[in-house]
């Protein structure tokens, strides 16, 4: 059988408050032809369909019409678990109803245990939880993450059909995996890491949680990565799909390709601002300008903002040295002009000249002048 | 055929700050044992299953269970609709796979042309809609809520089938209902209200909105009544469900109980505070009390609450009359006797005696004395 390994949708996510959902819609449905264009038995979907635990509206619409049409309408199973961005309770409303089409959509550490079977593999689904679940499923308050993940798995391991394949769905921090700045910090790390170790008695781990691809490539543990760039630090990452056939197991990647991009350029003001340059570009992609230019450029964000709608920012190449700390700056009781100089040094990276001196004494000198007259 | 006819559920409803969750369970069960007792082959739900559009994360559990309960377990067909509580995309999340176990939750305005046909009967769902929905669905901006529904009916005409019965299921304020203080006032009223002889076409009209069963009586339209008093103003409300026969459309009234009611009690705080008086009452109703009282009770309320842990309030029968206008009091310039003699009288409906005055003047008196001396 052949399946398609995609998660981390964050359904509602918003990209430095710009609106998502027509990216997000086109691009599932990107994934929804190539499982088409693929023959996929089934879509696996490793978590965080959502991305709050309670989603605007628009986005609960857009998903309940987005599994209407890949699985009502197409009939295409699919198996999905909640992430730790969704409420798993609120997702699961529709459930046991989705089943009758195979829509398995899991949200409860106790449906884990229980294989979804399609053709010659075993699907089990380990919806995200937080160890306290496990503390009250098993009555054991010493239960810890890894402890939590061992017994489960041990106690999947009883269902093993050694004639089959064995694919664990899930969604967590594997250890020494690296992550991209759209997931939340305090989600990744220590505590709520799971050594790979532990998973390796499946033939093939479909991960959610982390957003690139490339965040662990052991065994056969895979993340899909996120659909979409979800923050400037994935502006290099090739978004996309896995597709694996169950002869070998072996993950091809799928690209997927964005309504909107997120990239950065570096360029000058006047560049950006010339039609014969920025007609070359796609100006509706979300754009990061790291600017070349030294001069201060007045209103600079709207004259961009007019000609690259969705811009995520724009700053200084040779901008405040992030470890320029103010308070010592404060300390230092420097006449006016050697605090100008180092104001002029921090923000342009260059000592003022001879000229811009003279200019600097001028204008310092009136105003001492106006102040004392004043 | 038979079916039973509910509505304003409301789950996630609080009364004065207390959760009705368990109350809410308790009654919707009995609902569900009426149902089997009655041999219905259907239950009506007429909107308002939630109390808000957003529901609590126990709201949604709560909700899910009781519909797997009845209809996924039970396997009795239910046929709901939207109310002005609920939010239609939100519920109708678990469409279109509900109805392939007669699950019929209808939240959109298209869907009510289409009738659910149960023996003899043809079920019209039409859901709450804002007159701009009816605007945008028939490209008619001239449209108000009534020629709309004027509209609907007509289209809604077209399948009759006149070998069948017809009800109509909706949530609507009727002109000329009754409300009581636990519908939101903005939505009962003119702009909003349909009248009846638009609804006569029907056999059955099973409405929803109104908390009362009482609210109406005219031909075969009714308001089922919410299950539950979620108003003081209910208190003498008897609240149930409609069961109704296709052979005679005369709808039946069943009784529910509560499990815990709201109740009102005109009493001294003497007795409500004595084991013989309050060991004859069930303490854990939603108790509003009636004081006959007109001294002070220190600390009265938390005494209260030690032996009626729901008490919803407590005030005195003389208590302060509505129309008394502070500012006006403020504009007297009274002397301290008279503001004092007129705040007595306010509270307690009586001028002070003899003996009072004097420990007035007393008191002011060496309150005065304080002050200049101070």
């Amino acid at each position: 059988m052949r399946f398609l390994h995609t998660g981390d949708w964050h359904i509602g996510k918003k990209l430095h408050g710009y609106d998502l959902l027509a990216d997000q819609k086109a691009v599932i449905r990107q994934i929804f032809v190539l499982a088409k264009q693929e023959k996929v038995d089934a879509i696996v979907i490793a978590g965080d369909l959502y991305d709050r635990s309670v989603p605007s509206v628009e986005a609960c619409e857009m998903l309940n019409q987005l599994f209407i049409e890949i699985n009502w309408q197409e009939k295409i199973p699919v198996l999905a678990i909640s992430g730790n961005h969704d409420s798993a309770v609120r997702l699961s409303t529709g459930m046991p109803w989705y089943e009758l089409t195979d829509f398995h959509l899991y949200t409860k550490l106790e449906q884990s245990f229980d294989p979804i079977e399609i053709g010659d593999v075993q699907f089990y689904l380990l919806a995200y939880f937080e160890p306290v679940a496990a503390r009250a499923y098993f009555h054991d308050d010493s239960l810890t993450l890894t402890t939590a993940i061992k017994k489960i798995i041990g106690q999947m391991g009883k269902s093993f059909d050694p004639g089959k394949k064995q694919v664990l769905v899930t969604h967590f921090f594997i250890a020494g995996s690296f992550k991209t700045d759209s997931e939340t910090s305090v989600e990744v790390g220590g505590l709520n890491a799971i050594s790979y170790d532990l998973l390796h008695t499946f033939d093939y781990v479909a991960l959610g949680h982390l957003h690139s691809k490339n965040a662990i490539k052991k065994g056969n543990a895979r993340y899909s990565g996120s659909p979409l760039k979800f923050s400037l630090s994935e502006k290099d990452d090739q978004k996309g799909i896995w597709i694996i056939d169950s002869s070998d197991l072996n993950p091809q990647f799928k690209a997927l390709t964005p309504l909107r991009d997120v990239k950065e350029l570096v360029a000058s003001f006047r560049q950006l601002t010339d039609p014969d340059f920025y007609q070359q570009l796609n100006c509706e992609d979300f754009w990061q300008f790291q600017l070349t230019d030294r001069t201060i450029i007045p209103n600079m964000m709207n004259q961009l903002r007019a000609i690259y709608p969705n811009i995520i920012g724009a700053q200084r190449i040779s901008r405040y040295r992030e470890n320029v700390q103010l308070e010592k700056l404060k300390e230092r009781k420097n006449s006016p002009q050697q605090m100008l100089q180092t104001f002029f040094a921090e923000i342009t990276g260059d000592d003022l000249t001879k000229r811009q001196k003279y200019w600097l004494d001028q204008a310092l000198l009136q105003a001492t002048d106006t102040e004392k007259r004043g």
